[in-house]
């Protein structure tokens, strides 16, 4: 199948996912309801749970026990951008074309919004029909909520965002740089990785082949990040570019230079598929994916 | 025993729980960390783990495996608090007797650290040793979860966050005021004693004192918060008072009067303790919370 096809049908199934979880007919209901859908449906490329319905799938994982953790995985990300957007932190106007939530809301409905988003994620995650679809899977469920939970907090996703305030305006060494972006992004790449790998019954070396290809991949998505923030083009990628160098934030093409580190993506890239290499064609997608990071339109 | 020296040892649990948790070495590590420390040890009275401990304690719970759900009912209270208090909801400047949260580390590093304390308390109620202390309790265990997270999200707690931004300034009648705050403090309240008397074997009719009991106090504790918000003293609260009149906020003495409320506060006490005859001096605590709380220092 072409990747393309592949990426917009897991995407449909997200979508429908989180459709049924929040309803439109919810929309009229409340502000807070607008805002969580406004954010929620916003046109976001779902990377994050099609990884985890990739690994699931690579793995033999079969059924819609993945779909709780994949929607879960896209509510966790989506808050975290519309915190990330609030005046206080990033301030800025535009997230994928659109005014971002506080813009449209207010900032006390977006800070709401977000919060409803991330706790949302944690009852969906821990929900009958989840638990249900992997009869006598508790156990493991819960260790999988547990993961999320670790790779979104304290020491992952928060404290990473934290580091990436603290670090603008000052000049970085590339570990530390690594280190800032293995917290911000890497470990919740790594964690929907995780989750449909175990979900889908890995063990042993195939699971460890997975996690070492969710962490180069993790660290591959951000350097296309960073390229496409100096490269991009705004009305392509739906949000301004150039804000990186204007706020001087800790960046890819600014510790090591625009040229090394599109080598460095594309042999993170390389790495991460020669860590499937104990995988035949059930992981092509996953494959396709890694490959598809750093040929994003510049 | 004295319901003082109960609610202070029960107090204290739940605070070393929350040190291992996020132990004082850490402080020196982040701002993140020394925010989330802050807001967490800056006085509380913990009323919501001690709820919980107590319905446990009066099914006849044993061990510790309420504590990691004390300590994340706290948590998420906690973020609420620092999330509430930002400039963009009610931009309060002191809680607790102390400067609020982004008054000490700026709105950026609040607004995180009300993130990860949510998280963070999804990752304590799941963690390993929170499933060891109770064998075989996954399925309980995630069910509480869920339980939680639903009471603090879309349908819970943030509704009705955002309910009372929305209600400010305009007249609203009883129905409406009891639904915002059974919303905004009276489910997670709830769910505190529900989680303690489900985690310590509670059922059927003793499980429906419990229930009925936890409604009933829920509403009773805003009824008495507001009343302190007009006639208590703010060097004794540690924040400001007549805030609620200041901001045109929805309260019982606005809705009700104050002679009113406080009959209806009483009566509500009275109603907690009824739903609690089925037990003997095992709910003394849970009595004497109740009553505790309308006694509360004016």
């Amino acid at each position: 199948m072409d990747i393309r096809t592949y990426l917009s049908q897991k995407r449909d199934l997200v979508d429908e996912g989180m459709e049924k979880y929040f309803p439109k007919s919810m929309d009229s209901q409340t502000t807070l309801h607008k805002a969580v859908r406004y954010s929620l449906f916003a046109g976001g490329k779902r990377i994050r749970p099609i990884l985890s319905i990739a690994a699931f799938e690579a793995v033999g994982g079969e059924g819609d026990g993945i779909l709780p953790f994949a929607c879960g995985l896209e509510m966790i990300h989506t808050y975290s951008l519309i915190h990330d957007d609030l005046p206080a932190i990033d301030n800025d106007d535009y997230r994928r074309g659109k005014p971002t939530c506080h813009k449209v809301f207010g900032e006390a409905i977006a800070i709401l919004a977000g919060d409803a988003l991330l706790t949302e994620a944690f009852h969906l995650m821990t929900q009958p029909s989840a638990r249900a679809s992997q009869p006598g899977a508790e156990g493991l469920i819960l260790e999988l909520v547990n993961e999320i939970a670790r790779a979104a907090g304290l020491s992952g996703m928060v404290i990473g965002q934290v580091m990436d305030i603290e670090s603008e305006g000052k000049e970085i060494d590339l570990p530390t740089l690594e280190y800032l972006h293995t917290n911000k992004t890497g470990k919740m790449i790594l964690a929907a990785i995780k989750v449909g790998a175990r979900l889908g019954g890995a063990r042993g070396e195939a699971l460890r082949g997975l996690i070492s290809y969710g962490e180069k991949i993790g660290l591959a998505f951000q350097i296309a990040d960073d390229i496409l923030n100096v490269e991009g083009k705004a009305d392509v990628l739906g949000k301004n570019t150039g804000t990186d160098v204007t706020r001087k934030k800790a960046t890819y093409p600014g510790v090591l230079g625009l040229r090394e580190s599109k080598r460095r993506g594309a042999e993170l890239v390389d790495r991460a598929v020669d860590a499937l290499s104990l995988f035949g064609p059930e992981a092509d997608p996953l494959r396709e994916i890694a490959r598809f990071v750093v040929a994003r339109e510049h």
